[in-house]
C-alpha cells in the first residue's frame, strides 16, 4: 500500500525524466510532453482546479473531494487509524466496516487532520542569503532558523487570506536547489461517513499487498467540517463509472511522500549496508513478537491490528527496497551517472569553484553517520522506546524546554508553524492499550540492549537490574500519561511541572534527554551540516549541466504524475491490466486474509460478475499517493489510487516504464458496492451528483 | 555461538595462506611454517595422538576426551538439546543444570551420537573415473552413485576393523579437487555428567553472544559408553590448569562445519542477494514468534529455550554475513583474485583445455537457482514445514520409497551408510510439544504462502479453505507421529503401511511429494550437477597454479588451526585477551540473561577473584568448533573453545588477523567452578588425573 512511510531519506543526483516518469509540481508540468503523448491539454484552469480538489491526510495519504458537500475519497488503509481510534471493545469498525446512515451520524476523527494546497512561494533567494558565506554547521543552523521565520512570517500574513487562516510550511525541493513556502487550507474537523470492512477492503491482506492481479475495495469515504457544517467544496471531482479504456491516458494528483532518485552513490550505499537492513531487521522481528500475541485473543488482535498491518507493508517495501539496492547494474548506472556529472562540472572552471568537493563531502558525512547511527535512531529517533506513552513523555519534556525559547532558536519541529499539530495530537483523546504498550516497549528496549551492547551508559542506566520486560511493565502501569487531563496539565504547567512529575515515562524522557539531544547534536553538525551545503552545490551542478526540466524528489507535497492503463509482462507472461468481480468469489478461502464479510457472501447473485474491480497503469507514484485520484483528460474521476505492483517499490531509486505499474480501484466497483452490498444509495447518489 | 549451522554451502576459490589463517586437515598440516613461527614440533605422534581424543558431534560440535574412562568435554550449548530433551516440567535441566553424584547417575542422552576419525582413505581416481565423459547431469548422478557404493563396501571392509566397525562417510575436498572417505568410530551411549545452570553458561545471552569480553561458563561433561560401560580412552587430553601465557601458542583440534572461502564471486553475490536476505528475514520473524510465545507462561519458555537460542546464534551468524558480503572492498579483492586465476588458465593452453568456461558454467547455474530458490527452500528443504511431526512424516514417507530402491539409486540421505542415523532420529523417544509445534508450523505455512504466493498450485492445495492457524491446528492435534511406537509401525510396515496411512501429516509428506522431488531434481540436475563439474574443473585449476600448499573449505571434518593468545584493537581501543571473574559479578543485573543462578551468589566469597575466566587468541575457527579444546605446543589442554568475536563471522568468506579472534573457557575457571561452586570434586579429580 502506498502510504507515506515516516523514514525518509535526502536525495542528490537528477535523472532525466522519459516515458511516463516524473512526479511533476503542479508548476513545472511538461504540458508539450503530455499535449504530444496523450493528447491532452493540461492548462493552467485544468490544472488549479484538480489541485483544489486534492487533500493530504496527516498520516502520509491523499484524498479528494468528491461532492460539494466537502465528502472525500480516500483508501480504507488510510483511514484505519481513525478507525481504530473510534473502535472499542463493542464497536469494532475496522473488522465491521462503518456506514453512517444520516450525516449527523458521521463521526469525528480524534486526530485526523487534512490539507489543501493553496499557494506556492519561493523563497530560496531568501533562503540562500541566509546561509551565504556560513561553514557548514552554522550555515545548518542558519537555514533552520531563516525558513521558522518565514513559516511564522507567513502564518501571520496569511490570517488575512480569503481562505482564511493558512498554515505555512517551508518545501525543501531539488535537494537545496529551491526552497519554497507552501501554504495550506486545514481542516482539523473531519469525520467518518463510510468504510467497508477490514476483510474486503484489504483483502488479500499481506500476501496479495503490492501485487496484481487484485481485488482489494480499498475505498473510505470522510468528510470535511467546517465550524460544524459540511465544508463547501465547489471544485470538486466527478465521477465517469465507467472507468478508463485500456491505454487509456490517466493523471494521478496526490503527495507522493519520498524518493531517492538523485542520491549520489554512497547515500545509496548507506542505505544498501546501513538503514535498510536495519529497519527490516527491527521490525521483522516486531512483526513476529505483534503476529504471536495477537493469538492470544479476539480483543489482542483487534488492538494490534491497524499497527501491524502497517509494519507489514513498510516491511514490503523495505524489502523491495533491499533488492533493487542489491542490482549491481543500478550501482553501477548510478556510478557513471554521478561521474559524468563530475566530468562535466570539471570541465567549467567557474562552476568547478561553486560545487568544490561536494560529493566528497556528502561521502564523508555518510561514514561519520554510519558510526553514530544506532545511537541515533535508537535514543534521539525513539526506536528504543517504542510506545505512544514514551511518545507523549518525549514530546511533553522537550515542548516544556523548546517552548521557553524564541521561535528561531527552538528545535524545528517545535517551531510556531508546528506547535498546533504537536498539542493536538497531545491533547486528543485516543485509547491506549498497557498491554500492546509492554509489547512494543518490551520489544524497543530488548533491541536497544542487543544494538548498543549491555555495557553502553544508557542501557547500563535503564537496564542494570531490570530486564526489558519488567523495566515495560513497570514504566506502562505506573504511568498516567494515557489519560488526556494528565497530559494536559503537563503541558500548560510547562518547564516546572515536567521538572516536578514524578511521572515514570516523563522521567525516562528526561533521564535521557542529554544524550539524546547529544547525539542528535552530532547527526545535525557532523551529519545533516555537510549533505545540506553539499547537496545545495550539486543541485546548482545539475540545473547548470542539466536545466531545469526535471522533477525534484518526492517531498510529500503536490505532484503530478501521466501515465496510462496497461499491463506488464511478467517473467514472460502478460499481465492483463483488469481484474473483475467473478474471480474475487474464487479466491475467497473462508479464512483471513481472504475471507470475504458475509454482505459480500449475501449479495452475490445482486452483483454483475463482469464488474471490472482494479486496475494498473502506468503512473509514476510513491508512498503518499494511497488515496489519490485518477483523473482523464477531462479531469474526471476513473480510479482511485492504493498500491503499486512490487516493481514498483525500485521506484523510489528509478522508475522502470516495462515493469513499474500503479495499482488502482475501478470507480464501478464502489459504486455497486455502495449500492448493491451495503444499501447505502443516498451516498452513491452525492457521488453521482444525483441529488 | 560456534555450533555449527545446518545451512551449508559449496565453495571455490583458494586463498593463500598466510598469518594464522588455515583450517588444515591433519594429512596436510604446514608444520614447517608453525616450527618456524611458534616453534613447535607438530610431528606425526602428537598429531595422531590428539586425532584420537577429539570427537564429533553429530549435532554440529567438537568434543574432546579429558580422562581415560570416556569423559568428554565440550560445550553446554552443544549439549542443550540432550538437557532439553532429558527435561520435563519438573526437572528443567536447562535451567538447572545437571549434576550426576555417581556414574549410575549419568543419564543417556536419547539421541547424541558421537564419532572419533580413525582413518582417511583418499579416493579422488575412483570417483573420477566413474564420472569421466558424462554429461554433468549423469555426471552428478554418476558421482553419488560411486560414493554411495564405496561408502557401502567401506563399512562393510570395516567391519573387520581392530576398532571395531566404523561409519564411512565420502568428503569432498577443495570443491571437488579430493574425494575421501572419512572413516569413524561411533558412539551412540552418551551420558549426561555434568551441566551448569543455563544462566552461568550462557550468560549475557543473546546480547553477549559472539562479543568479547566474556564471561559464559559455557561447557559441559558427558560421558561416552560402550557396551553399558564408560569407554576406555587412554588417548585423552591432559589438563594444564593454570592456562596458556599471553602470547603463547595454541592449537585448535575440531570439526568446523562450513565456510566459503572458495566461492566464485557470483556465487558470492547468490548468498548476498538471495539466500541470506531470505535466512534473515525467515527467522528473524520467527524469532518474534518464539519470543512472544515464551512469554506466555513458564513451561512455553522452557520448551522454547533450546531452539530459540539456536535460531538467534544463527541469525547473529548470518547478520555477520550480511555485513561481510556488502563490503565492496571484498568484492573487489574477490574479484581480481578470480580474474587473475582465469588469466594464469588462459595463458596455458592444455590447463585452458581442461578448465573451459568453468566460471561461466556455475554463474549460469546460479541464475538457475535464483529462479528456483523459494521452492527449493519451501517445499524441499522444508522451509513451509517447520514441524517436528512432519519432518518425521517426511523421512518416513522418502525411507519407504528409497529403502525399496538399490543403494546406489537412493536419494544419498537414504543411503546404507546414513539410514542407521535416520531410523535412530525416528524410533528414539523425544519430547514432543504440540502447542510449540503449532507455533513453528502455522509460522511456516504463512511464510509458505507469502513468498510462493496464494495461488501457487501447492499453497492452493493446502490452503484453499484453511488459514496457516487452522491447518497448523488440524495437522499437530491430530497427527500421531509424536508416539515413537507409531513411528517404528510406519517405519516398520514400509511402502505398504504409509500406503495406507491416514495419519494427516504422512498424508500431507505424501500429497507434496511430487512437486518437492520435481524441484530437487530441477536443482540437482540444473543447480548442483553444473556447479559440481565446474567447481571439479576450477579446483584443477587451483592446484596447477597455486599448488597444494592449501587448505580445503571446511566440511564438519577434522582440522587444525594454529594460533596465540592475543586481544585486538577495538574501533582505537585494545581489547585486553583475558576476563577475569570479578567482573561478571558487576555485570550481574538479576534479571535474564544477565542472571547469576544462586549458587554464583552464595559462592562468590569462597572464590578468587582474579580467576581467569575466558579469553581470546587468533585461532582461525568456525561454526563447528564449538567444544574444540585449545592446546599447548605438549598437547595439553589450555581452553575450551566457544565463541568467536564479532568480527570471526567474517571468517566464513575471508580471514582477518588483525580482527578475527576465537573466544575460549579458561580451564581454571572450569576446576574452579566445579569444586568451588557445585561441590563436584571428584569430577575435578578425573579431570586433574587425580584418582
Amino acid at each position: 500500500m502506498l502510504r507515506s512511510l515516516v523514514a525518509a531519506a535526502a536525495a542528490l543526483l537528477a535523472v532525466s525524466a522519459s516515458a511516463d516518469e516524473g512526479m511533476w509540481t503542479f508548476d513545472n508540468v511538461p504540458q508539450a510532453a503530455i499535449q504530444k503523448k496523450y493528447h491532452a491539454a493540461l492548462d493552467k484552469p485544468w490544472l488549479d482546479k484538480l489541485q483544489r480538489s486534492i487533500t493530504r491526510l496527516e498520516g502520509g495519504c491523499t484524498g479528494s473531494f468528491v461532492s460539494p458537500d466537502g465528502l472525500m475519497l480516500t483508501n480504507h488503509h488510510c483511514s484505519m487509524s481513525c478507525l481504530a481510534e473510534l473502535s472499542s471493545t463493542t464497536d469494532n469498525y475496522v473488522d465491521n466496516g462503518f456506514n453512517a446512515s444520516t450525516r449527523s451520524a458521521e463521526k469525528k476523527c480524534p486526530t485526523q487532520i487534512i490539507s489543501v494546497l493553496v499557494e506556492m512561494e519561493n523563497v530560496t533567494a531568501k533562503v540562500n542569503g541566509a546561509t551565504a558565506g556560513l561553514a557548514d554547521a552554522q550555515a545548518n543552523q542558519a537555514r533552520k532558523q531563516e525558513l521558522s521565520k518565514l513559516e511564522a512570517a507567513c502564518t501571520e500574513t496569511s490570517k488575512k487570506h480569503r481562505s482564511g487562516p493558512l498554515a505555512c510550511e517551508s518545501v525543501t525541493l531539488y535537494q537545496g536547489g529551491q526552497y519554497y513556502l507552501y501554504k495550506y487550507r486545514r481542516y482539523d474537523d473531519v469525520r467518518m461517513v463510510f468504510a467497508p470492512e477490514h476483510g474486503i477492503a484489504a483483502f488479500g491482506g499481506d500476501p496479495d499487498n503490492f501485487n496484481f492481479p487484485r481485488w482489494s475495495l480499498d475505498f473510505t469515504l470522510m468528510r470535511a467540517y467546517d465550524k460544524g457544517k459540511p465544508a463547501r467544496t465547489p471544485n470538486h471531482l466527478t465521477w465517469r463509472v465507467e472507468g478508463p479504456q485500456p491505454g487509456e491516458a490517466t493523471f494521478v494528483a496526490g503527495h507522493p511522500g519520498s524518493t531517492s532518485r538523485l542520491l549520489t552513490v554512497e547515500q545509496l550505499r548507506f542505505q544498501r549496508d546501513v538503514s535498510v537492513p536495519s529497519y527490516i531487521i527491527r521490525n521483522t522481528e516486531l512483526r513476529g513478537r505483534l503476529i504471536q500475541w495477537s493469538k492470544t485473543g479476539e480483543e489482542p488482535a483487534r488492538i494490534a491490528s491497524d499497527y501491524l498491518q502497517s509494519v507489514e507493508n513498510s516491511l514490503k517495501v523495505y524489502r523491495g527496497f533491499q533488492t533493487a539496492l542489491l542490482d549491481d547494474t543500478l550501482f553501477a548506472r548510478k556510478t557513471s551517472q554521478e561521474r559524468e556529472l563530475r566530468e562535466r562540472v570539471k570541465a567549467d572552471a567557474k562552476l568547478a569553484g561553486t560545487v568544490g568537493n561536494a560529493w566528497t563531502d556528502a561521502a564523508n558525512a555518510q561514514d561519520r553517520y554510519r558510526q553514530i547511527y544506532d545511537r541515533y535512531l535508537f535514543l534521539e529517533a525513539g526506536a528504543g522506546f517504542n510506545s505512544k506513552q514514551f511518545g507523549y513523555a518525549r514530546q511533553l519534556v522537550r515542548a516544556a524546554a523548546e517552548r521557553s525559547k524564541s521561535n528561531e532558536q527552538r528545535l524545528r519541529e517545535y517551531a510556531d508553524s508546528n506547535l498546533s499539530k504537536v498539542s493536538s495530537g497531545l491533547l486528543a483523546s485516543t485509547p491506549l492499550y498497557p498491554d500492546f504498550e509492554q509489547v512494543t516497549l518490551s520489544f524497543s528496549l530488548d533491541k536497544l540492549r542487543e544494538t548498543l551492547g549491555p555495557d553502553d551508559a544508557v542501557v547500563r542506566k535503564l537496564l542494570s537490574t531490570e530486564s526489558p520486560d519488567s523495566l515495560a511493565a513497570k514504566l506502562v502501569t505506573e504511568s498516567k500519561l494515557g489519560d488526556p487531563a494528565v497530559r494536559k496539565a503537563l503541558w500548560e504547567g510547562g518547564a516546572a511541572a515536567i521538572a516536578s512529575s514524578t511521572d515514570p515515562m516523563i522521567v525516562l524522557a528526561r533521564d535521557i534527554d542529554a544524550e539524546s539531544r547529544a547525539v542528535r547534536k552530532i547527526y545535525e553538525d557532523e551529519v545533516q551540516a555537510p549533505v545540506a551545503a553539499a547537496q545545495e552545490r550539486i543541485a546548482k551542478a545539475r540545473f547548470a549541466v542539466l536545466g531545469t526540466n526535471t522533477y525534484p524528489d518526492a517531498t510529500f507535497t503536490l505532484r503530478l504524475s501521466d501515465g496510462a492503463v496497461e499491463g506488464w509482462k511478467e517473467k514472460g507472461v502478460q499481465v492483463e491490466p483488469y481484474t473483475k468481480l467473478s474471480r474475487l468469489y474464487e479466491r475467497a478461502t473462508g479464512k483471513e486474509p481472504f475471507r470475504l464479510p458475509q454482505k459480500w457472501l449475501d449479495a452475490r447473485d445482486r452483483l454483475d460478475a463482469n464488474t471490472p474491480f482494479c486496475y494498473v497503469t502506468t503512473n509514476d507514484i510513491v508512498g503518499g499517493n494511497s488515496g489519490s485520484p485518477l483523473v482523464d483528460t477531462q479531469g474526471r474521476l476513473v480510479g482511485l489510487a492504493f498500491d503499486g505492483n512490487i516493481h514498483s517499490i525500485a521506484g523510489s531509486f528509478w522508475y522502470d516504464g516495462d515493469m513499474n505499474r500503479s495499482v488502482a480501484v475501478h470507480p464501478a466497483i464502489i459504486i455497486s458496492a455502495l449500492k448493491d452490498v451495503y444499501g447505502a444509495t443516498a451516498l452513491a447518489d452525492e457521488l453521482l451528483g444525483k441529488r
